[in-house]
């Protein structure tokens, strides 16, 4: 999507062919900062401190991490670490571990010589096949937004989405903003109600200044104030991205999903989740089987901004000494989703609906 | 309760004995003002700009902001211009209206010479009555904690609130956290998940300051996060404040509080809202018919808290340009209530319920 009217991604190769370009999303929206990652180290810790976020994001990013890690050296030991140490830095998000097991597949019985050139080839090939996976997701949202369109007679279609399942959180068109364009640039008026994401902000940081770049009508609203909205028939649907889908259809996400998800219900307001097939874990049987990760307390008792004299910076906001926790998932059990969006089609949130998608895992799920 | 360990009101006669003293709620916690309101326009800046805030303390407030215009001016126009001055502050509370009526009801008949006497000596006697009625909402809500106590068997009782039902919302002992510091005083573990409460975060910057102040053991969460730790069995009872409650027993209260609300419902934890008799509207039938006030969208663009120099001031946490929405309350069904404590008793959340500790509005509501 566009960044200053320049169509951007959100990770590449810089021209010195070697090193990667990201944009540090912990400075957004206020600073546009693209340092360059140059070791394994630097990509860890650009997904520690979510400098790269979102799962798709962060999948990428590993891979790339890995084949930085293999240009310094590409012994198997090597290999062994850079996975294991990139595989750590985030716990819940399936897509870390899956484009990790994605690259120790395919440099594995690789001799040592070949194993940089072949992570950089891997790491791009995840990178396109993110895009033109998020493309796919657009169309096929798109579907949803045209009949409810097509219902209010041209009238906006406001949409609720929490957290940023945005292009920032993939390579480009993002997970659950991707209908979202394809809507907006097929001509259909479309509003969107953007949760602020406490305690990171990533929807009044990220989603809404993705949505104001691309000149998409939005709202930013306090977490809270989603069930307002719906009980007052304000939002037509809600679309929100996943960091993981159990086999059985349970969705981790970004904390605060599964209050939505609630008033979803409560008020008949459509509830669906956008993901690509790499964020399905059919491994975990139900969503209880997800570790959630804890971050820092600092990150509830402060909020970072922009400060008055135009630096980025942050403030507390309680008390000395108040102790704070931080779950930074949720899980939103599959019952009170509609339906997944995916690069395949829609689902029905189960089971049997995500092998109606994907028939080749019935084994893997048996 | 205690501020700096020294017992206090939030709101008090000057020793000029005719001034009246207000803690300064929006540089809580980081900075303790005490400025003093001596005219009607002082006391209604301070009910808008949320210097004082909480249902029970808006309507003592507006009481003193009547003594106040009645000692500038007692005539009937000062009389009627004052509480329909005072009443358009706030649209949501009805604690603000009622204590104006009740002015209007004891000041109406009186010579213009006695206004003024008459007038302080019945928001004193407010501000008394909101304290006997606060201390009795404590002693009511305790039962309950006590029986979970008892089943827990000596593991702390988690109790979670929304916003600020403190004793800062009221005069003394809160109305939702009045059960919560009778427990505590009464030798009982208690611990608090405490809301921030974006956007204003009454939450984080005054629940968790009073309970910090009173020892009570607390943890500041995300508004996202409750629901989680309900999931998880980590909340055994939800007690929340309320602006409003209807002759049906729907509830305004703060925003995200119907969020809260279905969290509870879906998880089968109990969801209580503590209340005195004075923020019931007998008078409206359902929790649709609430004016819902919708304030600034600077207070969804910008966090206030303490700057790294040490001074109060706010971060802009999104791009400049980016709309914003700010409704500050939201109304939770009957249906997802478990029960009110009030200074009566506890009650089931319905029209029958409130009438069985209510009768004498039988004919009122009939």
């Amino acid at each position: 999507m566009k960044l200053d009217g320049v169509p951007s991604r959100t990770i590449w190769l810089e021209p010195d062919g070697w090193s990667v370009g990201i944009i540090d999303q912990t400075l957004l929206p206020h600073k546009l900062v693209r340092p360059a990652l140059k070791t394994v180290e630097d990509a860890a810790r650009a997904i520690k401190t979510m400098q790269v976020r979102g799962a798709p994001l962060i999948g990428v990013a590993a891979a790339y991490g890995v084949a930085l890690a293999m240009r310094a050296d590409a012994s198997d030991a090597s290999l062994d670490h850079a996975i294991a140490f990139l595989g750590e830095q985030r716990p819940t998000a399936v897509n870390l571990r899956w484009a990790l097991e994605d690259l120790r597949a395919t440099l594995g019985p690789l001799a040592p010589s070949v194993r940089a050139a072949s992570a950089y080839a891997r790491a791009a090939a995840l990178a396109d096949d993110d895009i033109e996976t998020c493309r796919k997701i657009g169309v096929n949202g798109l579907a949803l937004i045209q009949e409810i369109a097509r219902r209010k007679g041209g009238r906006p279609v406001n949409v609720l989405t929490h957290c940023n399942a945005g292009w920032l959180a993939c390579v480009d068109w993002g997970t659950a903003t991707s209908p979202i364009y394809h809507a907006h640039d097929a001509g259909i008026p479309v509003h969107v109600w953007v949760d602020e994401t406490r305690p990171r902000n990533q929807g009044a940081a990220l989603t809404a200044f993705e949505l104001l770049q691309h000149g998409v009508a939005h709202s930013l609203i306090a977490d809270n104030a989603g069930g307002h909205f719906m009980q007052h028939g304000d939002v037509d649907l809600v679309i929100v991205g996943t960091d993981r889908v159990t086999a059985n259809g349970d969705v981790a996400n970004k904390i605060g999903t599964y209050l939505k998800a609630l008033a979803a219900h409560d008020t008949g307001v459509p509830f669906y989740v956008a993901l690509p097939y790499s964020t399905i874990d059919w491994r975990t049987g139900k969503g209880c089987d997800i570790p959630i990760e804890e971050r820092s307390a600092d990150e509830v008792l402060s909020v970072q901004g922009r400060l008055p004299d135009g630096s980025v910076g942050s403030v507390l906001i309680s008390a000395e000494g108040t102790h704070a926790r931080n779950p930074a998932f949720d899980v939103t059990p599959a019952r009170l989703v509609t339906g997944f969006i995916t690069e395949r089609g829609i689902c029905a949130a189960s089971g049997e609906g995500l092998l109606s998608l994907y028939p080749e895992k019935t084994s893997a799920a048996a």
